[in-house]
């Protein structure tokens, strides 16, 4: 590599992430063959102010979110991390903190089993990180396959990167597990794994909220959902509306079959961490592309407690 | 899609695209299996102001350019363009004009054969089309193959893109043909497919300029280039200094054997219509990783016209 500031700061990532990055260097990179297994692919980006803000969050933590982030829509088709591409275009004000940040991104792909092989380096005036995916998976669950009958489970406990918002909006200190799960979520890969493999019809990551997600869901498969708002895994100190509403989630909403549900929720706590909890159903309607909220705590007004949320079929973004 | 802008913006894109865009809407989009053929795969950076100024170009033109760049390193591997993943970050002067940039984005993109799968949409303070470039081949051909007796070919004919920059930054108008090198560069695909299955040894583009990317193959294969300054294809109205410093070029410069390389010379004519030259060769040297200039046009001060320039080896770009 010859002298110059793109190539030093090359270097210097390349040092940070060692063996993690390979055959860097050419126009492309080579993908390692997959056999029996579809090849998946996704991109992510994490841009200064409108996804984040410095005061909020150190560099480190960017770096993880954001690689973050771009490997939760791996998880959420069920695949497994494979390769990582990541294109910076990178402020002087953070050239200093850059290593921090490819220190944060390491973290997360190497917990991933993913390599990095390949990116693009820019100037510019605001940060950005944009992140390339590859992933491949044995079942390929998409969101549209969601029928009657089957029912909704979701990992996790929800309700943490919305409070942490909430609280540095209103110039608060978060509490620290709502700011561990703001800073620091983990892609549910294997979770993702075990959904797909026990034949989940339809599946997304909640990196819009359960609510908002959920409709997504319901809009692509063409069915009509409920969520019951007293089955919503609670993180500490959250209410439903927050739960419902919090973006930034990073955990799986997958519509499966009764039966299959049953018996992934038996073996569940043997296998994972994280919590699965059903919190909803498909159900028979010839309304589509509907959220029905039930259970919801009575609000001050005494309302019943009902909310039906329409929402227009179809697909619902250019991508995750 | 429900309402809202990003949702407005997303519908826009796709109602411009057209069948070019398929299976959006997922969080991760599944590729098409290849059989036989090697997966390769590249992250490229259009940035306003690190890349173009809006001055210079139109709309369309940066849409033109962005995909082209990032397809070419498709064509520097010998592969074929089978998918492409686009992230924009839009400032709110940009929205009026995205449909241009979409278009011209489009135009690229359906003339290499690859379709549209996915992306994502950022509102930030700079544009930038951060595009990922799926492709595949059948004999990929990195940087690194270059051996003592290969001779080296480029395609087309150099120094428009360099001269359509020097008239701008001199605040004048581009000739024509120079201006359209710059706004309209086309990835060499076939003629990189060709140079790979007649079994070239390395190849790269020269985004970089030719000396530029003479240097990174060199590097890249640690062996000593020779390029003869007077068989340097030369664009109209272009010195040889251009043409050899002139990048964004979206040419492709290949080491290939001697005999390989006239096979190839006398078909090319009838194959395609971008001409290709030998430029210079690779010699047996103790010194690698170096470039050597001869033939260069006596300058003013009486000097011999042959120039060596030293380049330490190694990789060279955390990617293209």
């Amino acid at each position: 590599m010859g002298p110059g500031h793109e190539f030093d700061t090359i270097r210097m990532l390349m040092a940070r992430w060692g063996d993690l990055a390979v055959d860097i260097g050419d126009d492309a990179a080579v993908l390692p063959r997959i056999e029996g297994r579809q090849r998946v692919i996704s991109m992510d980006a994490c841009v200064e102010e409108a996804h984040f803000r410095r005061a909020w969050i150190t560099s480190y933590e960017v770096g993880v979110r954001s690689a973050a982030a771009a490997i939760s829509d791996l998880a959420a088709m069920g695949a497994r991390a494979d390769a990582v591409l990541l294109a910076f275009v990178v402020p002087d004000s953070w050239q200093t903190v850059l290593g921090d940040l490819a220190d944060g991104i390491a973290h997360v792909v190497r917990a991933s089993g993913a390599r990095i092989v390949g990116g693009n380096l820019s100037r510019g005036d605001a940060l950005s990180i944009t992140t390339t995916v590859v992933g491949s998976a044995t079942h390929v669950v998409s969101r549209r396959g969601a029928m009657p009958g089957d029912v909704l489970v979701v990992t996790g406990r929800l309700g943490g990167p919305g409070s942490a918002l909430r609280a540095w909006f209103a110039n608060r200190e978060p509490a620290d597990w709502a700011r561990t799960r703001f800073v620091d979520p983990t892609p549910r890969l294997a979770e993702g794994e075990a959904l797909a493999a026990a034949g989940a019809h339809a599946m997304l990551d909640i990196s819009d909220g359960l609510l908002a997600d959920a409709r997504h869901l319901a809009a692509a498969s063409g069915v009509h959902l409920i969520i019951d708002a007293s089955a919503v895994p609670l993180g500490p100190q959250i209410d439903v509306p927050l739960a419902l509403s919090s973006g930034e989630e990073y955990e799986l909403l997958a519509a499966l079959p009764p039966d299959v549900a049953d018996r992934l929720l038996l073996e569940w706590p043997a296998r994972f961490h994280t919590p699965l909890s059903i919190v909803g159903s498909v159900v028979a309607s010839d309304v589509r592309g509907v959220v029905e909220i039930v259970g919801m705590p009575a609000s001050r007004s005494g309302d019943s407690g009902t909310t039906r949320v329409e929402f227009a079929a179809g697909h619902d973004h250019f991508s995750r």
